[in-house]
């Protein structure tokens, strides 16, 4: 199946937010073994809309379109799947219920202007939207099945879940079953990446390979749709294990786990806690461990020491250590995590202290160079590692993910 | 002038990356002038991409495309641009000393597979790159100026930027230049910025106005091309009066400095250097200021003690406090902001806690309650905020910035 995944708004042509609904649906898509052949965006203009709609009518099998259901002048979606389809827009009362229910729930009486939400092209299929004003639809045009989604982030996403996906893959040979590997990987180009996997997809007949980017980790993803062919699912199996085989050393989760989550599995696995002394990083790592729910299990302290004075203070960092070996050096990563350790009683301390850039680097200790400490009741180890990067942002993330690696491989 | 903009990959198409160029290129024509009136994203597949120029050809004024112009035989866009033309490829003197210059300032021969990338359609003009191996050129195709850019991000914007926006900035009225005043916004919802801002394009004619959402912050750009009219440059200025005048209490900056950069210059202004504390917000508050080139300047210490205990130990604030008002308090933040100025010796101390979510909310805390002390030698001020999320991404941003944004204003 060929599909097209229409985006619409000003606010995306104008460059004011980057399109995130295009990529998602698509991975969604991609999923269910639909091949998306476009990507298109247009404006809240009935014309553009209509022009659009009959492009993409009878090209493909599926078209997702979202944004412009909303109760404002300015939504046109509605309008304009109506004109492509020659047909009026009439009351549906599925719809109607869908707009009634939802107020009635917030406890209000129904704004007139949602009840034009309640209007759609005739022959329609309503889909009841129970997160959001905004009802969806499902229409035919020209034999292309389109579903108009609202714009609302987590209300297309939660009607994408809940409605498009499981009708899409309806729509595929009968018994159909998505069987899928995610591997996050770690420390690995991308470039080098795609070689080791490259011929997977051929040996292994009928199995997907696709990537997802998120610098610095890349995930590759490996399904099938087992079900009607018995040994698709084995040959599946078969294909994940020689991409792990592949991707040996640079495994971070097999289970499609991010960074975080993985240090957050191993230490609870290990029921073992962490504390971190950053310098470089800046509060990245803090940052990057609470964005895991529950982090206060398990994660003790960040320690931002940026100033020399507060490495001495808060860490213990001796002044002579700094004074001969500088602040980046494995002298005084090893104090950092030592102190981190000490000073929050958790098991593990981990410390970073580098050059991050843009500048600030010398020829000895170039712009990208970062010392990471581990200190463990076995004792502490130092690493030494250069960045390609000049970058500040990406340095910074490279540096992070470099340590919380250190601490997962600490803990295997 | 209207202008469309052309993505290829097979990445974006899957949704293995979201298409962050349309966005930016898209931002860089508005300001312009130019309307853009698509985004289109097509595979690395030569029908696909000439169906894609023929359709977007004769359309619109100008059409900036990225990507596949890289040295291997998925990078068909050269080969496209030149069927569609209906002119053959020939070897670019221009672009054969582009490439040379590359490799020589690497000091490497040219691989025979980058020779590839000197060979440009027929008519083109060539548009050298110094920043990496792929020439970018210019094309006519039924009217439509076309321009072909690399895919790599730093060698797209570097040559948008130097060659592309110039060259478009050229094809409009002589004499005409860009006056731009970029607000930044903290506090307000986007539909009340809308709101506030909305009439002033109409009120001053000739005045642009833009937006810019980056999640908590709202940029508002207004802009006019002055020059052929005197009077318009006057009412650029009026213009951004009348916006800062409605905006009051809500701008961050004039200048459109991000939260941590304004927060970073009121600190240099003042003389002032800055500790944090961080429970809920985790290093991100640390992590914003650090992405601040030069930041160890102002920037002394950032203590995430997530444990009650490091809060105890790092910060000194004590158990007494802790164990009768609770982590999230105002007692708690403000011992917190007070330990972290006395322990880095900073001028200015800043607290959080509070609940990011999704759990761990009770009647009297709900999810989005968030303590925040600020500790200077004039005294302790604590502030309390109740966000109306539930996601702990969410919160933990509007936490730290609210946080960021209490910083500003102390300094004011």
């Amino acid at each position: 199946m060929r599909a097209m995944v229409i985006t619409t708004g000003e606010e995306i042509l104008k460059g004011e937010v980057v399109d995130s609904h295009a990529a998602w649906i698509s991975e969604q898509l991609c999923e269910l073994g639909v091949e998306v052949v476009r990507h298109l965006s247009v404006g809240d203009n009935l014309s553009a809309l209509k022009e659009v709609f009959s492009r993409v009518a009878g090209r493909c099998d599926v078209a997702v379109v979202t944004g412009g259901l909303g109760p404002t002048e300015d939504d046109l979606t509605t309008r304009a799947a109506a004109e492509s389809a020659g047909v009026p827009l009439v009351e549906d009362p599925v719809a109607s219920a869908s707009v009634a229910a939802y107020f009635e729930g917030r406890k209000a009486p129904v704004p007139a202007s949602n009840l034009k939400q309640a209007r759609l092209p005739k022959g329609a299929a309503c889909i009841p939207n129970p997160v959001g004003t905004a009802p969806a639809f499902s229409l035919e045009l020209s034999g292309t099945r389109f579903w108009f989604l609202p714009g609302v982030p987590r209300e297309m996403r939660f009607l994408m879940t809940e409605s498009v996906t499981p009708a899409i893959s309806g729509m595929q040979p009968k018994g159909s079953r998505l069987v899928k590997t995610a591997i996050t990987t770690f420390g690995l180009p991308e470039s080098v990446v795609g070689e080791r996997i490259s011929g997977i997809e051929a040996g292994f007949p009928g199995v997907h390979v696709g990537y997802r980017a998120s610098f610095p980790v890349i995930e590759v993803k490996i399904w099938a749709f087992a079900g009607a062919d018995a040994g698709l699912a084995q040959r599946q199996e078969a294909a994940s294990a020689e991409a792990l085989k592949r991707l040996d050393g640079y495994v971070v989760s097999e289970a499609g786990l991010s960074m975080p989550e993985a240090v957050a599995a191993s230490l609870k696995g290990a029921g073992k806690t962490l504390a971190v002394a950053e310098s470089c990083t800046g509060g990245l790592i803090g940052n990057l461990l609470t964005d895991v729910p529950g982090s206060s299990d398990w994660f003790f302290l960040s320690a931002v020491t940026y100033a020399n004075s507060a490495k001495e203070k808060v860490l213990g960092v001796s002044g002579h250590t700094l004074e001969t070996w500088g602040a980046v050096s494995a002298e005084t990563v090893a104090e950092m995590a030592e102190g981190a350790r000490r000073v929050s009683g958790a098991d593990i301390g981990v410390a970073t202290s580098g050059i991050a850039g843009p500048s600030g680097g010398t020829d000895e200790k170039p712009v990208g160079t970062v010392w990471i400490g581990v200190a463990t009741e076995a004792g502490t180890e130092t690493h030494r590692f250069v960045s390609p990067f000049k970058d500040r942002h990406m340095n910074k993330r490279v540096f992070a993910f470099k340590a919380l690696d250190l601490v997962r491989r600490t803990l295997k």
